[in-house]
């Protein structure tokens, strides 16, 4: 009942019609850890330079991340800033530094292998191909970004073959697909070898498709959003831990498994980085669940 | 347990993405009567002129729709031209044609006065200031659009302030309230009175929120929404109409409310006008409902 996640861990400068929030934590696999740590054993692969804070890896360490994965090399670590408009959606990159991040090589230690799930968040398909060479997980779940679509779009639909989930927001799913019917761009999708596709739409909620079924669940309605950075990587966390911890795929699973990912980000997005996502405790997470239970059942 | 509804009824020629329909039935009070009318007993108040088709006439007959306060006279029919793009959202006006609607006064019948409820569709606010100086219904629910918002703001918000659930969608919601944050616009509008609201996000599902409580709920997924004209006007006429059927205002009635006008309208969108929705009996619609139960239960 353990997962692995393949993603990036970088410092991030993010400006919202808020305020600012300048070297703080990021990077896909860091929320998705903390994220998941709350659910299963998770382990981490990615790379930071040595200027990396080591209040982070305390972090981790007492989150019970396995950071073995972790590579700390001579350089500097992956940093992003972006800008978040009114809509607090999609925001403007005004800066990307990859860093030790370009020459990334992520390599699964053996006892990584075997791993229930494997979570290849957002980077080069290509090294997500190389990830899928060495794994021998059960099931395989992976996320994309705009960039990789436009640029290397031959590697990702050869992702896309070898996968059982794949995570992505809606406007990825539309331009991967070319297709505006979000439920049609997901049939789309599984006709390429994806077995289950699971659409992420911000605020609007979260759609599931697979061959047999479909469905949705709406967000977790919130009166202030801070900062959304992270968000779809906390679902995925969310998403995944609960599957890695129950071992079960079927539709009542993974219904609840949305709701967890929903109640995941709900945190996420209600105060910068990860300021709250990391208080978040059992208790915490399934008194909001509850709420949430209790507001879209009919 | 009946309910009076004062709107439009026109003919719409509409383009999509798809194709053309013209010299179609359409206007809010004529999607939401046909709807409602599988619910409960409803009451239509609107002008048309000599031009209106005999066989719409007959239709709101077969359907049990009272048509006494449908004025006809001497003139012409409302007319509306659209074009949707592939959002097949929020479509571009291409032509109105007030023609005899540009008079309308709407006269509410003796026997119209005590009807449970009453729905007052998009039109002019001060008609609606009207309709309401001679209406006792119980429940009084309305509707609006930008151009009311942006020209006859004043007399929206003495609307507002009088009635007890307001029907409109995000758009509306957000430029109405200058509030990106559909919660925090809905709790805006019911600092000016009205008592409850109900935010329509189209595929995106809709939104309720009264002082006490808020829950949403996630659209009927379709791959294919042939057009999208009179969604709203149909969810309004499926949400009051189940109300007026069950005479509670309780949660579990308000959402399940919600349910069966997100249902009509997935049938109103699935083909061209009122096509798929007039078929729509008891028993299709008890079962979409099931078949979305099933889908969104946790």
């Amino acid at each position: 009942m353990g997962m692995v996640v393949v993603g990036s861990v970088a410092i991030d400068d993010v400006i919202t019609p808020f305020g600012k929030n300048f070297n703080a934590l990021g990077g896909s696999a860091t929320y998705f850890s903390i994220c998941a740590s709350n659910f299963t054993r998770v382990r981490l692969i990615a790379v930071v330079g040595e200027d990396f804070p080591k209040k982070y890896l305390k972090l981790f360490d007492r989150k019970n991340i396995d950071a073995k994965g972790l590579q700390i090399k001579k350089g500097k670590t992956f940093r992003w800033k972006g800008r978040y408009g009114w809509d607090l959606d999609n925001p403007q990159t005004l800066k990307t530094q990859l860093n030790l991040f370009k020459d990334f090589k992520p390599v699964l230690p053996e006892d990584y292998k075997d791993e229930d799930i494997l979570f290849l968040a957002n980077i080069d398909p290509e090294l997500q191909l190389d990830v899928l060479r060495q794994s021998k997980s059960k099931i395989i779940a992976a996320d994309t970004m705009n960039f990789w679509i436009e640029h290397k779009r031959r590697s990702l639909i050869e992702v896309l073959k070898r996968i059982d989930i794949l995570i992505i927001n809606e406007y990825e799913a539309r331009q991967l697909t070319k297709e505006s019917n979000l439920l049609k761009a997901a049939r789309r999708i599984i006709s390429w070898g994806t077995k289950k596709v699971v659409i992420k739409k911000g605020e609007d909620g979260v759609l599931f498709v697979s061959k047999k079924v479909f469905f949705s669940c709406p967000a977790y309605l919130m009166e202030d959003v801070l900062d959304p950075t992270g968000a779809g990587d906390t679902f995925a966390g969310g998403f995944l831990g609960y599957l890695a911890k129950n071992q079960k795929l079927d539709d009542r699973t993974i219904k609840k498994a949305l709701i967890y990912g929903t109640i995941m980000s709900s945190f996420t997005v209600e105060d910068y980085d990860i300021k709250s996502l990391k208080k978040q405790n059992k208790q915490s997470i399934e008194n909001r669940f509850k709420k949430f239970k209790r507001l879209c059942t009919f």
